[in-house]
């Protein structure tokens, strides 16, 4: 068993080699507008623009590339409701390796379509993550498939990783990293590879206002549990950060900021017209916290937007 | 004065030379959902990706490369609500040139702002392109500037020409091209352009169902003005094609289709939200129609997406 501070550089770019046929290395766009209003240089690492429409999917192919193939065809299990369903659906689907998702029974039937699109089988179970949990745990014991864990595991989080080291790779100019903050996969691979990388650089974390357990685990010192949070931002709806998770962003990441759900939906919408890209709420944390005046980077920023599979009825406010 | 039938290749060849460094080349992407669901293979011509969020830079900036330089001293003006608005003033920004832009009174605050973003004076007068109209008018009177029209124009046309030029020297496998259809402008570029270099090429308009007036003439031989439509296109509310469009649009194009508003707002958002790019409906037209199932084109074809300034509340149905 690895330790947890042994999660290195080296797993990210063992990562980056062994997932690179079958992911996007997605652009880094500048934009004008959002640099003026900033009073930085902005540029966007557009994992909206990833497969399967998040960074989800890096992890999730890391993961069963990891699987020896005999167990491969036993199958993996995940508990979603939202990206890491359809990352690890389309992992799943482009190794030729059956997948069961399981998703709450009140899903959104557009992102249970979505799920099956990429043809896994999808059981809807509970609304909480701990039912789903245990009915994946039950799946997996049944069938003896792989359970692939949404954050909390080495292999999703240098999976992840590999977001930051094309930030550091092809722009080691960069100053600060903005990334969304939910479980911590997608934080905790960053500040991991970019810190490495480029000693000099910041890492940030951006949370929602409601639910603020990473602010409150990285002040404290200990990982915080919450109460389920209200908020528009899906993918970091989140009870706690991961164990590897905060091992590592404790040591790496230099503050964690939050923004409500009102400033966030507001910033979520402006960003989408002027970049012409479809952003979710989740996956503009970031860059409404900067646009917001909520932190104060040095320049030049690059913000991580995580995702772009924003639902029409949180857009519109409805 | 150059007769209608005398716009060739060549002017839309030269107006490439004449903007190139001026305008983006946007990118010609393939999405495999809409060519699963159209059944050939779809690749859209992201003019939502170009400067201002609009095709309409390029005829702008043709037209005003064509005024001598003393003349651009005493300014150009055009009268748009839209995109027409953004586009010439971004393009009198880029050359240093005074520009005024005459839109309705009861525009919405945000194209009255980006407009003014841009550097132009903003005159508000009437709620009719006629009043407009007048108002430009009177105003090149008495100031020396240049009127700009928005489409009915042979430096306009050439300009969105350039759209089909890109298509066919980056496509030239394309059979079929659609093209949303409001005063004809791009519509007749890029049926220009297209049929010259790809002669077995056909192109097709689409239009909204309410806003039909370039079915009508098309099928009947002349142009057929309409009472102001009402329509979420708000790019094809014109209530007739111009006299140069319509030389060049009977020639060379295939069909006009249209698409109603309902199922229009449908697919343009269904567009944005597998393609993580913002449309307008105005730009969705031809993927709508496509979609729809209202015209059945040879494959592979090329979709213009005309623009991506959309408004929330037209994209939320409010």
């Amino acid at each position: 068993m690895t330790r947890q501070s042994d999660l290195t550089l080296d797993d990210v770019q063992a990562a980056r080699d062994r997932i690179k046929p079958w992911v996007a290395r997605t652009p880094l766009l500048t934009s004008r507008t959002l640099s003026a209003i900033a009073g930085v240089e902005v540029r966007l690492k557009c994992e909206n623009l990833q497969r399967a429409g998040a960074f989800k999917i890096r992890g999730a192919m890391n993961a069963l590339l990891g699987i020896d193939p005999e167990a491969r065809k036993r199958g993996v299990v995940a508990f979603s409701s939202g990206n890491h369903a359809q990352g690890v659906a389309l992992a799943a689907k482009l190794l030729g390796i059956p997948a069961t998702i399981v998703m709450p029974e009140n899903s959104v039937q557009a992102k249970v379509d979505a799920t099956l699109g990429y043809g896994a089988r999808v059981v809807q179970a509970g609304v909480t993550s701990a039912t789903r949990d245990a009915v994946a745990r039950s799946i997996a014991e049944e069938t003896g498939a792989a359970v692939i864990p949404p954050f909390d595991h080495p292999a999703i989080i240098a999976g992840a990783g590999t977001v930051g080291l094309e930030i550091a790779e092809e722009w080691p100019e960069v100053r600060s990293i903005l990334v969304p903050l939910g479980g911590g996969g997608l934080l905790a691979g960053v500040s991991l590879a970019a810190t490495s990388m480029l000693p000099g650089v910041a890492v940030y974390g951006v949370e929602p206002e409601a639910g603020n357990d990473g602010q409150q685990s990285f002040r404290r010192g200990e990982i915080v549990e919450i109460a389920p949070p209200s908020t528009i931002a899906d993918g970091a709806r989140t009870l706690a950060v991961g164990k590897w998770n905060f091992a590592i962003i404790r040591e790496r990441v230099r503050d964690i900021e939050t923004i409500d759900d009102e400033r966030l939906l507001h910033w979520t919408r402006f960003a989408i017209s002027r970049t012409k890209l479809l952003i979710e709420p989740t996956g503009a944390l970031g860059l409404a916290a900067l646009l917001e005046g909520r932190l104060h980077p040095e320049g030049p920023v690059a913000v991580v937007v995580s995702g772009g599979n924003a639902d029409w009825s949180v857009l519109c406010g409805s």
